[in-house]
């Protein structure tokens, strides 16, 4: 079995990633995973948690772009109102949204009785995408344990590909799931910040696939187009990206909301053009302060960056995202599931990535 | 006990009402009720079908509003990007929405298999309101069985105040909960469209309270000043309103959008400034043509209504919005729950409300 | 002829106006105008400094709502995106945008030659009615030099009424035009600031005007209605109302945007429901802090207000909406225009408003 | 001196063009321009017509999408509530845009002398882009009879490159203007409809360029880093691109929307990462049917594509917006203005454009 932690993804882009290359560069950000495999039930969670304290006394500051709005998610409504989380972050598969916001709501009163009561309730924040062609999404086979797992199990260190909420997932009709990245904003006066991605990538059709800008999906639908086409068809209605951003950068969530836009660009550079059935959709948040629950605790006194700065993180975010797709695909393991489906990692249908890609940055 | 299909509330306005006065007098619209009345368990859950067929299958064109977003709900995303509802409206107290949510997955995928399959996802639709002053919203008593209950049960011909999930909620710190209105617009030649509201009334600080103009509850507030106060504070936050509109006219998505937004006017009326904490949502569908599921049936012909002839359903949503929250606290009646709370129906408090009233209409 | 500085109007709602009872009670904030009243041509502009610095170089945070978009504003996209205000604002007649914010980039380039070359271009922002009952709109007689002297006459003491970009304004069928008030906000911990509004006024039918809850339109209507109908039928689509409002509290733009909405909620107090063809915009600003164009220069560390603390604030915007429609009717004097057209000042139609009202205020 | 009919540019994409690769392959689409061109005036207006009709009496079904908002454009508020455009479509330079909105409403009064009187006003719908590196944009050099000029001459066949509004644009530090293509959707029962883009392309920084996948960017800054590395900061906040779309299927406003959305991704795949101070507006309309201005005229029978056909014109919106990008820079030519700036065409510096791309296609 190949391990999640290390793989070996061909590298876009230009500016530096941060140390591990994952979401958790930005200090505090940890990403926790159940992973649920047995037969037909290929699915699970992921919970990201904004940062080491108590999400819901000292919220996080955040935004959220939908760039498509086939999905299913909740706590939107109220993130873009007040602008803050105020629970992990929470991925699961379409069908299971319900029971993970119930999860949230559990853990969160039985932390502080009080919400319901006498203080206000919480708002749940559970993103989706379809996993139904591996998995058997009408078995709700997520539980609310299994969130409790994730939350409880989450570290900066953290598996990708077919693990977590990215179990069943596909992506370009290959094995999609979980992948992260990070990079570096740096700006001539030697300031620099961090933006981290972490993706759970189920969206796309083969043909379209672009790695650091060459068309490996129409090379890859060539080769095998006879088997693939009528799937493709039959399922061009099902996918979806959630898109989680983070950065340590202190913006409003005004910037927020402008920087979460720019996963969009890197979304485009892996070929998608947003298709109609897929529900993408980029959050984005700050540890840079926090927000205190209590109106009486004292409001942060904050100094946004000039708006002129946005230009570096909106290319780290492009770029981060660009990268966390890719580590998606090649982090992932092939994977069958229900009624005998199978989606096969990349990295088994292109050995000779580094090749293949090799041509390309000659000329770069 | 009061019969809740009949009570004597205030009539607000100018412009004719429908047959029944309810959401239903738009034809094909039904309403059902669970409702949990036990102690400290006083909530519920009501259904809205949008027409007599299988919605999934023949989904309905609709839009929303967000007045204020300090909400849960759920599906609103997708309702936004596609313009159409696919299952019943949903409404209950705000932890249940996780179950209904699931509840909507499973009697969808019941009546057809291929969701979640062969076929997309099904995008859940539950709104909410807090009601936790009345009700113990941590003991999560809704369960999928009374949503069930609530879609087989529901008819032209429903009861209004106290009842479903309006059994437990507060408005202007009275009791509120379910109400509906419906109005006609009637152009100059002749032509006639209806428009119902139907609201899950839970916002509001007493002194707010303004019935036909008349400032009512700043007659009540200083009458029981002392009791009320603290409780007034305490609770600021955690309000909300639901409004659901339901109308014939043939208005496609961005129109009904701006039909929606009219709510907000009715709302006004009644006092309100969309409270910081006050989860505020206008949804409006349109009963006059439905969007085919299936890809190769025909999609209608549809011939919306000119522009300059949206003012008459403006003015028609506003009052009917305005007339259902009047409905919503005439028709409640009085109801203690968890910890001994008590929200009084307002016609115990204001037995002479035609006299009070009456001087103003002398008046206009 | 009436002294616009001083007019008796009907007080609305129940907060404290600040000293001025206008917008310019938000230190800084200086209003001018320029009105052009001869013959057919009764139109002009108004011009809003958000505050006494150099608007440019120190931009003033901002958001905007757009009630009923049936408008030709210039300026909103980029507000909307940047959140700051970087001119002052204009008002004026519909066909006159071009021309005024023309007079915007002339003015900032005569000021700063680098705007457009070395330094980016400038954002113009001009808002307008549509006066063409009593004003010959396609005469195009408002110019640069117009604009020019109402910024340089601006003042924190300003009539209302038929003058600046008023000058040619319906509302409710009667004389409308320029209308200020101010409310505070006031908390429990004595902590206070300022909401004031400046609206210009032009929309409605007379049978819906309500001031103070009583219908006074209603009565109007009754009295006069064979003269009325037919022209208030032949108008409808061609209302509007400009709402600015300012205050001291400390938000960002989110907040800004935030309270921007409840000026529909004031808005629909004296009896709007937001007419198909009225352009009805809210923008707000704070003069709390300022953004600094050069991007070397300090940003400014903001302390926000907690978000329970936004109701006192939305009550206030609310109400000094509500105040500030019902003083540019109070403020307005009958002007004849336009083919001989004319509209009547309230105050000559309802000599006995005191009285008329009384009744009213008595049972609050 | 170049044909601008006639340039020879990569072809991009997999999609077929329609005859013309023009968006006036959407029958009835014309676009005419002027162009100035003297020392150090660099600029011009273009004017689209959405179809052969007086466009005020027969309003084309449209919306937009701001992809970033730094942008002085009018007519978006009207256009985004009403679904309709009013006017042909105007292009300029940033400084322009109220004297061309004015030239709107002069020609359009001429032509219906009842608007602003006894017909509601109209809405100037004019986009912009800022062309002051090439263009003394402080000379307002663009006048009302440049604008009756452009519109009396639009045809079906249109110049692109430096000409109209293009003159004194760059696109990636090279030479940038007005580029056009076109795609067709075709679905697998035969039915076909045409995306038509026009861009005005004034965006991007010289290495983010990329060609088809080919980072040409970057092979031609290394080329000339030194003398573009200062120019490149100095003036990293002065660009946008404004990109209209045509189509001649049957879509609402509401799916014109989501169309419109999709001009992000072909941008993207230009190397855009949707810059801070880039204005970037995505307008699409349909010729499928018109709105008829006068309330008693019948409205039309609309039959709308179904959801599931949008995948088809998404890619073709995307692949149309990336082609007409790579046209203007292509069908530009090198170009100096204000104070001996120069911009260069792209095909003086890449002359041998095949044979890079080639290696890059061959992998394909």
């Amino acid at each position: 079995m190949q391990d999640m932690n290390h793989f070996d993804a061909p590298r876009v882009g230009i500016l530096p990633a941060g140390e591990r290359n994952r979401i958790s560069d930005v200090a505090g950000v940890r990403v926790g995973h159940t992973t649920l495999e047995q037969g037909d039930i290929q699915t699970g969670v992921t919970a990201i948690h904004p940062h080491n304290g108590d999400i819901f006394l000292e919220k996080a500051p955040a935004a959220v772009t939908i760039i498509n709005g086939f999905g299913k998610s909740i706590g939107l409504v109220q993130l873009r109102e007040l602008g803050v989380i105020e629970t992990p972050i929470a991925l699961t598969n379409t069908f299971s949204v319900g029971e993970i916001a119930t999860a949230q709501l559990k853990l969160a009163t039985a932390a502080h009785t009080e919400i319901g009561r006498s203080w206000p309730t919480l708002n749940p924040l559970v993103l989706e995408c379809h996993d139904g062609y591996l998995n058997d999404i009408q078995a709700f086979a997520v539980r609310q344990s299994h969130y409790e797992q994730a939350v409880a199990s989450a570290g900066a260190d953290f598996a990708q590909g077919a693990v977590g909420a990215g179990r069943g997932m596909s992506c370009f009709r290959l094995k999609g799931g979980i992948g992260s990245a990070s990079r570096l904003a740096v700006w001539e006066d030697g300031a620099r910040h961090t933006v981290g991605a972490l993706v759970l990538a189920n969206f796309g059709r083969l043909p379209s696939l672009v790695v650091g800008g060459v068309p490996v999906g129409r090379m890859l639908a060539s080769e095998q187009a006879a088997p693939q086409a009528s799937g493709m068809l039959a399922e061009q209605d099902k996918g979806s990206i959630i898109i989680v951003l983070a950065t340590d950068a202190s913006l409003d969530t005004r910037q927020l909301g402008r920087l979460s836009r720019r996963a969009a660009a890197g979304l485009a550079r892996t070929g998608s053009f947003y298709g109609h059935g897929s529900g993408d959709i980029a959050l984005a948040f700050s540890t840079a302060y926090r927000i205190p629950f209590q109106a009486d605790a004292a409001m942060p006194s904050v100094t946004t960056l000039h708006e002129t700065r946005m230009d570096a993180l909106f290319e780290a975010t492009a770029e981060a995202t660009e990268q966390a797709i890719i580590n998606a695909l090649w982090a992932a393991i092939t994977v069958s599931g229900r009624d005998g489906h199978i989606r096969t990692a990349i990295h088994e249908l292109l050995p000779d990535w580094r090749e293949v890609l090799a041509q390309q940055s000659a000329k770069g």
